[in-house]
Formats: C-alpha cells, structure tokens, sequence
C-alpha cells in the first residue's frame, strides 16, 4: 500500500463487505444509529508500520476477509468499519500500542471473545481493534491457595478445565465459555450461573494487571486473599467495560470442585409456587445449591421453534432447573431427593425429574443454554437483561406483554432467578425500528418502576450506553465522568461505549 | 463558654487528660510520632454553634470525661486531642457536617465502633470526630433474596442477630464484633474468621450510601445482586479507610444461616502437617468448612499468661481450630468424623476434640479470640497482620524469632490459615522506640519478600500509612493521590491515614 492516508482503503473495503453482506449480516452501526465519530485521527500508513515492526505483519490485521469477524458481533446486531486488528502476546506490547494510539489520537476497541449481548466488544466507526486473543498464556496455578494467574485472554472454558485436574473450579461460568475470555468476563463483571453459588467477581478476583490508556502498566497483580493496603484499585476495572484501561493479566481465586453434581428440570403451576420452591431450596438446599434458573412457558415454546429443545417433563407454566453441587454424592442425593419429595408433597411443584449422569446432565442444561442461539434465527429479538426484586420478576414479563399485546410475536422470560437476573425477550418478524424504540421504551421505564436494573449482566456497551445518565444518579454519573477523565483523558479507550 | 475561640478550651482539656493518664494510657500520637499538624482550621466558637444548632447539644460532646473513649483506642496504643464529637443521626446531618468542616477546612475523624488495630479511627491532632454510634437503624430486610439495608453505625453482632430469625446470616464475623460496626467494617474491608466460606466484602456489599467530603451524597444503595450500569463507584469505597467519603447507609447480602455447626481443635506435630490437614479438610469437608484458624505452641502460653485460656486438649506444637457449618446436622457430623478419623489415621493430627453443644462450641471458639485482650496487659505488643502465600506462613514467624532472639519476650502467630492470614505477634515487657524500629524494620523486609502483604484486613490506619507508598507501585500510588485529590481535594477526611 503506497498511499499516505489507508483510511481510504479501509473506506472501500468496508463498502464491500456492507455490499457483500446485504440482507444476511446487520447494516453498519454507525449509520443505523446516526452517530458522529469523534475527533480521532483517522489511520495512516506510518501508523501502520509502526504496528507492524512492533508486532510483525502476521499479527497486524488489514486483510478485508480477516477482518469479517471482528467487525461483527455474535449476536449479528452490530457492525464496525475497522480496518485493523493489533494481536499482541505480552503485556509490553499492548503498552506500546496504547502509548502510541494515545500519543496519536487514536482510537482503540479492546476486545476478547466478542461475545458481548450489547456491542461492547465491537468498533463502531474505525477503530483499532486490540484483539487479546494470543494473550493466552495461564502463568501459575498456586494448588495451595487455589488462585490463578493467567493472561487475560485465556478462554473460560480453557481456563476451568485447565484446573480441574487439580480439584478445582473457576468460580464463573456462562452460556458463552467456549468463546468468552477471562479478561473479557472481568472488564464487564460478568455474572453467569453460579453467582449465587461463587458471588461476583469482585469477590473471586484477587488481582489484575492493566494497560493505562497512556501505556502506563499498573501492576495489582496481588494474589492473597486479604489485602488492605491502600485503595481496591483492581475494582475500579471489574466493570469498566474497557473504558479505564485494558486488562492483560487476571488472578482468580478458585473453588474446590465439586464431586457430585446433580440437576432437576422441574414444572410449576404459577410464579407463586416458583418463589416458594426458591425459597424452599435456599433453606434445605443451602451450601449445595449451585444454580437456579427459570424459564417460562414461552421460552421453551421459542426453544421448540428455534432450537431444537423440548421439555423433558411436557407442558407446564413454569419451569425451575435446580443444580446442587458438592463434596458427598449420598449426601447430596438424599439432600435433593428429600428436598424434591416434600416439594412434590407439599405441591410446589408438579413434576421433575432429575439427572446425576453428566450426559443426562448436560441435555438437561442445554434446554437452557440453547435459548440464544435461536435470537440469531428468529427475525428480530429485543433481549433484555435486567435485575428484579424477586417479587416483580415475572410482572415485568407480564406487563410488557399486556403493553405490547398483538405488536410482536412473542414476550417471554427466563433467567438466573438465584441472582434475580431477569432475561426478557421480545420477538417479532422482522427488524422494525418503530416497534423497537417502542419496546425499548417501555421495558426500561417499567424496570426502573419496579426497583430493578437495566443491565444486570451484560453491561451497557454500546447499545445501552444511553442509560448510564438516566439509571445513576447526576452525583454518581459526574464522578464516573470524573474517573474517565482521569485514566483516560484523551478518551480513546473504547469510545461510544458505557459513556453516551 | 464565651471565648471566641475554642481551641484554648480544647487545648487546656487536652492537657489535663495527658496530666491525669500519665503511666496508664498512650502519650498523644502526634508527640509520639512527632508528626506536623496540617494547615486546618481549628475549632472557633462559630463552628461549634453551627454544629450545636444542627445537632442540638445533646449530639454534639464537648465535655473531657465524655470525649476520652472517642480520643483513645482500644488497643491503648494512640491518643488524639479532638475537643469535639459530633452524633449525627442522619444522612442529612452527616452531609451538613461534611460540607461545613469541608467550607471550613476543619479536619474530620470518622468513627465507627473505634476497634481499629492501626489507629484509623482515632484522631491525630484535633479533627472534628463524626461518631456513627447514633445512626444505628436496620432499614430494611428483604426475605426473598438475603439483603439487609441498615445505617452504617450497626454493630455488627447486633445486625447478625437481627437477621437471625429470618434464617440469614451476615457474611462476616470477628472478634470485635460486639463493638465494630458495618460502616467501619466496610470502610476497612474487614475480612474476618469467615471470609474463606463468604468471601469478601467487596462481593457481599451490594450497596452503599456515601457522604463525599464537600456534603453531597451519592446514592449507591442497590440491592441487586446483578447490576452492571456503569463503574461500580461503591467497591472504590470499601476500605478506604474514611479517606474518600463517610459510608451512611449499607446493604449486605446475606447468607442462609447455617442449621448445624461443629467445632474441633487439634493438636499437630509440625507446620507441613497442618497445610496437609488444611488441604484435606478443604476437599473433604469443602462446601460445609465454614473457618480454619491456626495457632503455635507460644500463642497458647501467651494466652495461658494473660487471658486465661488453655489448650482443652494439652499442649501441641500447633493447633488448628476447624469449624464447618452446613444444613444437615447428620451429614455434617457424617463428613466431619469421617474427616477426622482418616486425618488421625494418616497421622496428620495428633489429639483432637469435636464439640457441637454451642457453649462447648464457644469455649473453643474463645481458646483463639480472646487473645487480643492480653495485648493489652502484656507490656508491649507488636502487632502485626499479615497475609502470605501458605507455604510461607509459618517461615515469618520463626524468620522472625531467629532475628530478634533475646532481645524481645516472645514471638507467636496465630490466624486466619483459610485466608492465608497471619497475625504475628511480638512481645516486650515494656515499650521501647528503638526495639519497635528494629521489629517494624524486619517484619515489613521479610514479609514482602515472602510474597506477602503488610495489611491483610485491618487496614493501613495511622500506624502503617508509611508502607503506602513502599507496598504499592509508583503508578498505584499515585492513581490512589489522583483519586484523593478528585473525592476530597481539601484532605479533610481523616487525615494523618492512608496517605503517609
């Protein structure tokens, strides 16, 4: 390339693929929704030399086709026009390009497995993007104390398996493992299914390393259990959503893994019964419940149609699928048979079964973790991932559904109920932006009516980004403007996303 | 009083508290450690109108009898000079306060329940104390998902019981608990016996209500488990030692109280045989193994000294006091018999009692808390508390005593082995400036170099705040500045903490 300015390489090639790609893959974001770029400089050529000496051509991305999936995010909502991907494999080289990006006003999207619900792995005009997947190193694995130290990009899934032959168990785990990096689940404190079982993040991560925007390296690499000594600063990161910095290195203390591990799927006449089955199981279940999900009449209907997945007990109102886990597979059995038994008695629930084998187990869980996949094939879905107050759980279902009536398809929920993480669905034919902002505007003010939160565990990202001033408070909005302002001045870390 | 200006009337009660505690209590700190005194205002008759005016003058101390337990701490190791208590009772009357002393530049000492360790919660010079004693209101107690909403000045034993009947439990507990309270505990990020089965405030705290340091109030007060709308500003709070902001409100999410709980404490040869029983008893009795506190053969005979406790099974090496906690009495005393048995077999136990009737329960529980109280009565204490890797805990100690041999009375260390947690205590007969130099000196070389922290939960307070600035890398040091400067730009909340 002999051009002084690539910005009109990357211009072109980016027609082509929104030509290429027309009717199957999502319009560009910038143009669906209207936005300015911000005052970066574009790319140019001695840019681009300079990530290529620093990271060799093989790691500098500009080929159109290898750039395809960077651009677009899994759930096929969103699409940048990036022209480059930075692969870098040590923190001394993500420091460099973020020194540089910084001094050239340069815009930056980090990104991990890109598996983000809500664009906030995806560039939304140029972007670099700094891609974390050969960052992939586990660094130490302490059996003592069970925490471990890895690079950012190690895959969930890699990360737990890899510490499983020493009995022990990533305190996280998501639909998304298979894809979703460690650094990635911390920069949006992602949740998953066994919050209720490990807490959050904030609790299981013991240290970080992280990129300043200027290229600084802030070392909080800690990985004791107890230590006060000065401010948490690692915390400021777990949240962030790679707008403070980029997260290179993660130390996440371990649990012991489980020996038994045991799942029911079981069918409920009305919410009521769910809450007193819930409360039920936290009681008797206590220290070996791992995991309580809920799904709606609905949610397995969309599963029929878009997933390949049906009940395994027929047609009920409601379904609970209750994990327990533990260290004595008699105990456990006769804690879950005993729990279950007087359940039935006591006509909480109508019917279950329940699965100790891992194949059994694992169908079991897929009835819940296929879900998503139908949101790519199903016309349009608006998912929403809220917080409730147990109480108004399914009243926020309920309620959009009485609001949106004939204007869609389908309204339905299904979620982490242990952690009141509601996942709401609306589902119509076809994409309609009427519809959309509709949609939109109801369920945000209703959840915010019934004491919850918009974004449970997703983050805000890109497309949530408009919330940030309406669901904090002014006093708390300024500081987080505040905090911005101050690690990333030049605002080229992640842009458009988190802040409006 | 007439006088225009108060400080003569504070000055001259200062002096006659000094006069009259000579021998049994502290000098004053700041003679003590020769320290400057900051370019505060000091107290005016105006400001104590203002203050009697908002307050009335019930809440607002001024009497020397009545200030003495606010200006010295419970360990007798520091004194402050403040002239006034304020008791606000309120979020509002704490924002007043703050933003007048801020208007004023009057320096302000928070105060919880005043049981810090390193003298973070006693005046150094004549701050202005903020007591919480009097915001002691349970707001709220959620019984579907386990969170509590209360003022920050509960005590922390009084919030537990208030949770009990409702099958909760607060997600930590320490020895000082009949006098700490959740707002100092959180502003200190206590870490407690239980924190290996709870974890850490940062992922038990859901929200939080601050009062920044010019009086506006920010309303983090969430009670979501899943909630990722923006930087999680609240986690910036947690032990921050009241350098950032007065904690007013807190919402703790609780865990289902525990049906059965046992208590055992063994008696064992060596340290490797401890780490080998502790590694056990965390794959056997995992999901239940609710504490693990160790301790050697001289803590037992300083306790034997000074608080009148003895080892209930002879005398050991080391010891390890073992608590599980479960739902099932009957699996519990199953899978702990059978622990102990097979730890007995393989010979990593030597002798050991089981007790599950709670006054046996707490007799043992006392063997290990009660010994705080003969720092106290011994002469001089050293008290440090540390964290380090496991294979290192015990090497401080004797590191340690190999080093200062016959110059001190005794050397012991006793803590958290779950937590990696080590409280290492050194024993003089009386105090002496350059005995303390020379111990400071080594523990703090030794345990960093042992991979270890110089604070593992009781903060940096007044008496650590030197190792700030040595513990944490140029870059963390001065973000934590940043975020001073950006919270409290006038250094009025608890100054003389924290920052060096």
């Amino acid at each position: 390339m002999n051009s002084r300015n690539i910005f009109k390489y990357v211009f072109s090639n980016i027609k082509s693929v929104h030509a290429r790609s027309f009717g199957s893959k999502p319009d560009f974001t910038k143009n669906t929704f209207n936005i300015e770029r911000g005052f970066y400089n574009y790319l140019q050529e001695p840019h681009l030399k300079y990530f290529q000496q620093l990271l060799g051509e093989q790691r500098v991305v500009t080929d159109l086709s290898d750039l395809e999936k960077y651009n677009v995010d899994w759930f096929l909502q969103m699409r940048g026009s990036s022209g480059i991907v930075l692969k870098p494999k040590t923190t001394e080289e993500v420091s460099k390009i973020l020194e540089f990006c910084n001094t050239n006003k340069l815009a930056v999207c980090p990104q991990g497995g890109n598996t983000s619900v809500c664009g906030g792995s995806i560039p939304i005009f140029d972007e670099v993007i700094v891609s974390m997947e050969l960052m992939n190193q586990i660094i130490n694995i302490d059996e003592n104390s069970g925490a471990i130290t890895c690079q950012a990009g190690v895959v969930l899934e890699t990360l737990d398996n890899a510490v499983a032959d020493k009995n022990l168990i990533v305190p996280l785990d998501l639909g998304a493992k298979g894809s979703c990096q460690i650094g990635g689940n911390v920069a949006t404190n992602a949740g998953g299914i066994r919050l209720l079982r490990y807490g959050s993040l904030h609790g299981s991560i013991l240290g970080l390393e992280i990129v300043k925007a200027n290229g600084s390296v802030l070392n909080l690499l800690k990985s004791l259990r107890k230590d006060n000594s000065g401010f948490h600063l690692k915390n400021l990161f777990i949240g962030s959503e790679g707008t403070l910095g980029i997260i290179t290195k993660v130390v996440v203390q371990c649990a012991p893994r489980p020996k038994s591990r045991l799942v029911s799927f079981l069918g409920l006449q009305n919410y009521d019964k769910v809450l007193k089955t819930f409360k039920k199981a936290r009681s008797e279940l206590a220290e070996i419940l791992s995991a309580v999900e809920v799904m709606d009449d609905k949610t397995i209907q969309f599963g029929q149609e878009f997933c390949n997945v049906t009940s395994p007990i027929g047609d009920y109102p409601y379904y609970l699928l209750i994990e327990v886990a533990g260290s004595n597979e008699e105990h456990d059995n006769d804690k879950f048979h005993s729990f279950l038994d007087s359940a039935l008695k006591e006509n909480f629930v109508l019917n279950g079964t329940i699965a100790a084998e891992p194949q059994k187990i694992q169908s079991i869980w897929a009835v819940r973790e296929k879900i998503p996949e139908g949101f790519r094939k199903c016309g349009w879905a608006g998912m929403y991932d809220f917080s409730l107050p147990l109480k108004n759980f399914f009243t926020m279902v309920e309620d959009t559904e009485s609001f949106l009536k004939k204007r869609v398809e389908s309204v339905f929920g299904f979620g982490h109920l242990g952690d009141g993480n509601l996942h709401l669905n609306v589902i119509t034919k076809h994409y309609d932006e009427r519809v959309k902002k509709i949609v939109d505007g109801f369920v945000t003010k209703r959840v915010l009516e019934l004491g919850g939160s918009v974004s449970a565990e997703h983050g805000l990202g890109f497309l949530k980004s408009r919330y940030l001033p309406v669901v904090n408070s002014p006093e708390s909005f300024h500081l987080m403007k505040d905090l911005k302002k101050l690690l990333d001045p030049n605002r080229i870390l992640n842009p458009y996303k988190l802040f409006p």
